[in-house]
């Protein structure tokens, strides 16, 4: 913490008792993170900072009675474009469930949009009362299989690293470029630690001689582990253990059996992907404190795990406890075990009150990210198309086909008999075997890469999306070319977004304009978007028992097994190599 | 930790197993100290640091077997002039005992020589096997009311604060500059937190508005709390607690107690002053962590608190664990209870086996640094003195008298009648009654302040020593004027140190030519004259029950009550000011 002589003597004077405090929290129960307990004292605030716990007088006094003192929440992973909304409004979203500070990795924009994208992230989320820390994209594109819209190597990065919120370099996925020590990769990782800054790891399914790999490149943390001995295989190694809880992903029931009193200074809580809807219903990383301490995890601990840990694994020191010298980020809370939340404060000032954010603490948009967000627009760049780009020749008896596994992100690779009409696939909604289409959408190379599959459960239309991780090209996929065409010019004309069409009409659309990633309207207004486009499944006979627009985002990612559609073709992960057709 | 891409290549193909580790140890346990567990698997070292846990081969296997692998200790706040050698010689004596990190805070030398003796301690420390680390000192002089070698102002410390090995500032010892905003202090506070660097405290006595004060002012351990309760309220409110066990001061049984489960990680072991002696028959943080296994806290806490804790508290992040991407400092336990260390191993080599270091490993010393330690001898700079110079007045029926209360560093503030002749307090044996004088030997003042002390028990002669807590001028105290000038006129000659004298004769002396506080010898040459003063002691009738000469280095430091002795004469430290006289 950097604070002027000025700022100091104002903070010394208020702690020595010498002039009131700016604010005194009386009569609350304070949630004491380093030793584990709960303490009484006057809470003294001066400069946005704790200045004291003991016996205080305050220009303004905060009666606590029965309240709970809590650090606020720190999320420790999470890629805002996932919710759709722009940092400010996601910072509307998350302030009344207690979360203050997150550490995001914006390569879902970055994959689109490259270094413009960062950028805008950044100017974004500056001037807000909730701090979003940027880790810098490690892998983009994520593969070489498939055209992202952008490739961003160290040189690229540099400019961003000694910005006072980059923490350092994101999730590193790549592990071969680690273990084949590749230049580029090399060059990110001794880039990042001569600024001494650190770097997050995503070690899904990656066994010890792995993680020894990772943890010798200085890699110091893993989210995608989902098991316990996994995750102690992390730990031993000396990685921070993040139990991720969120949309795709719910890992923290199976993993929380790997905490214990001695190991829990080396957990913490993320959220990675979280939709809209789930953040406004549950929450966010308070979510995760009330699931654990359900679960019988002790809630000073639980507490810890949200504040003080993720804030010594970033290095973020004056956060994550309620003690002079650390920033007042705090909570008030009617109940401890239940994380209800009463008050939240950003700074010493109260921004968000009984699940509502005090709208005068959020700054407007300001021209300059307006007209970033403007400059996002138009990233929906296809070559013109018509509609016999999707036919499907089927050369063999047999045909590969990707297997939905409902609510999973891996796939099965099926190689089975499927209709045909003139040596053409003919999807066949009666045996659930869709046509699916990736468009490059970025360069206007006219790639399109067509693929077969099954389980989506769709009777009629179609459905598009430009959220398909990690290069976000168009996915469409439907049960007639007229309409699956139909789609994607529809996304076309909003610039991005996801859409139901049936026989020529629109039944729902979400406008996703900012790098047809994100919104730039209000959260309630997507997610109003988000339930008309559910109700559009079902009119289109999708079941509602499974999340289609999330299993087909992740139908383009050519690192999650085990077949995989990019703009180049079927993609099979376990050989690691594009097919030649289906 | 920077890494070089040729070295983090190197280090990724004996991680990735392509190429065999340098070294790989087999069949020993390992500490894991983030799960506070044991541990089974090869640990394999490549280039200084480890690269992994698992199955591995090394061109060196160490077979370990029936041993634990521990990470090697770190004290987190020690003065090296206190051992009365110079850092290449401390780490030759602190190296078999397990510690390999050692965070510093050179004032001693700093009082005497200033920033000259700053850079000397950093010149001296450079290329060991052995990390010195350097905390700037904050508070020199440590008061108005003496004349120390030197002042230092932010501006003189400001040359230092980028050098890689200072971590921040040292011990702030004055709680009123804090307290009350000083400029120079707020200077030096501000400063450090400018370059990202963090500042210790020492906040003896200090009660909760004051450790809120210091909290406030980024100030972030204390060792000097002595009761549970005082180390309970400096964690509640935030800081790390350091247990220190030296050898004036033996806090860490009475604090023992404070240490739990949840707060063991803000909390770490240091000696802060130690003898050569004392180092050399028990050990240093080795002292520590058997001490407190002994009384019952887990073995694995106990180590964790000598390693990962302290690498935590002073963020040093590739140090404190035997874990890939850190760095290869660690320890072969013969037991582990009773931390019996077979080697001990920095930067993968060893240094130090069965209490022996590894000769070769340290490095002669330097032309540069002998040229350094040349200029900081002459250090003793008195303007020529008489006997008579010693009479002491004695205006009252009664005279302020200091009460020496053995083997502590406070003192009692006598009023009492003494013998005089002629109006001049006259030394007695009988009633214990002795001179003592402390004169300023930096800047041929020509300053003496006179006492009378009672309980040092010389029955004959004079002692005299050049290390006087904190701005060592030269502190004489004896039975008669004659010997106490000759005392005085032997540690001149010497160019420092300490001496017993009787009857014009010298019974023994350990000059300490370095800046008045260490010699350039070997620590067996410099124990040797230890026990030499101390034989010469007996002879002079000084008990063998407590600590003369350590004592004696305390009675000229005016921040530890009652009545102390100063350049300037006697000092009452609860009303904060001089006596014009005893």
């Amino acid at each position: 913490m950097t604070v002027s002589k000025e700022h100091l003597r104002k903070r010394i004077a208020a702690a020595a008792g010498r002039e009131k405090a700016d604010i005194v929290i009386k009569n609350g129960t304070i949630i004491d993170v380093f030793n584990g307990e709960l303490l009484q004292g006057d809470v003294a605030i001066a400069d946005g900072v704790f200045v004291g716990i003991g016996a205080y007088e305050g220009h303004t006094v905060i009666d606590a009675a029965g309240k709970y003192i809590s650090p606020a929440f720190i999320d420790g992973h999470v890629h805002i474009e996932s919710s759709m909304v722009v940092p400010a409004e996601f910072a509307r979203v998350l302030l009344p469930h207690g979360v203050t500070t997150v550490i995001t990795d914006p390569h879902e924009i970055a994959n689109v949009a490259g270094a413009r994208g960062i950028e805008f992230m950044l100017a974004a989320s500056e001037g807000l009362p909730f701090d979003v820390h940027v880790m810098l994209p490690s892998c983009v594109p994520a593969t070489s299989f498939e055209n992202a819209g952008a490739v961003l190597t160290q040189a690229d990065l540099d400019p961003f690293l000694s910005h006072p919120r980059v923490l350092g370099l994101a999730e590193v996925m790549d592990y071969p470029s680690v273990m084949n020590a590749d230049e580029g990769m090399l060059d990110k990782l001794t880039a990042t630690m001569a600024q001494n800054k650190q770097i997050d790891g995503h070690a899904a399914g990656l066994d010890v001689q792995a993680i020894n790999v990772y943890r010798t490149a200085q890699i110091k943390t893993d989210h995608e582990c989902v098991t316990v001995q996994e995750a102690k295989d992390r730990l031993q190694r000396g990685m921070y253990v993040m139990l991720r809880q969120g949309t795709a992903a719910k890992d923290l029931e199976a993993l929380l059996p790997v905490v214990t009193e001695r190991n829990s200074r080396r957990c913490l809580f993320v959220t990675d992907d979280k939709h809209l809807d789930e953040l406004l219903r549950e929450g966010s990383i308070d979510h995760h404190v009330r699931m654990v301490i359900e679960r019988g995890l002790p809630a000073i601990t639980a507490i810890q795990m949200a504040s003080l840990n993720a804030a010594e694994c970033f290095r973020l020191y004056d956060k994550g406890a309620i003690a002079p010298g650390f920033t007042a980020d705090f909570l008030l809370l009617d109940d401890l075990e239940q994380v209800a939340i009463h008050q939240v404060y950003k700074n010493g000032r109260l921004v968000a009150e009984q699940g509502r954010v005090v709208e005068d603490m959020l700054p407007p948009q300001s021209a300059e990210v307006a007209a970033k967000a403007e400059e996002l627009t138009g990233s929906v760049r296809i070559k013109p198309l018509t509609k016999d780009r999707f036919a499907i020749p089927v050369r063999n008896e047999k045909a590969h086909v990707i297997g939905i596994i409902p609510n999973k992100i891996v796939t099965e690779h099926l190689v089975i008999e499927v209709p045909t009409v003139q040596g053409e696939f003919v999807p066949s909604v009666e045996r659930d075997l869709l046509k699916m289409a990736v468009i490059e959408r970025h360069h206007l190379t006219g790639n399109v890469g067509l693929g077969i599959v099954k389980g989506l459960g769709l009777q009629k239309g179609a459905i598009a999306s430009t959220v398909a991780h990690d290069s976000h090209n168009l996915i469409v996929a439907g049960t007639n070319d007229d309409d699956m065409l139909f789609a994607v010019k529809t996304i076309e004309s909003m610039q991005g977004g996801l859409v139901v069409v049936e026989d020529g009409k629109v039944l729902a659309a979400l406008a996703l304009p900012i790098a047809g990633l994100m919104s730039n309207q209000k959260a309630e207004v997507v997610c109003q978007g988000l339930d008309e486009l559910e109700h559009a499944l079902r009119t289109v006979g999708a079941p509602a028992t499974f999340q289609l627009f999330l299993t087909l985002s992740f139908l383009a990612l050519p690192v999650i097994p085990s077949l995989k559609l990019t703009d180049q073709g079927l993609f099979d992960v376990q050989q690691f190599t594009l097919l030649s057709g289906v």
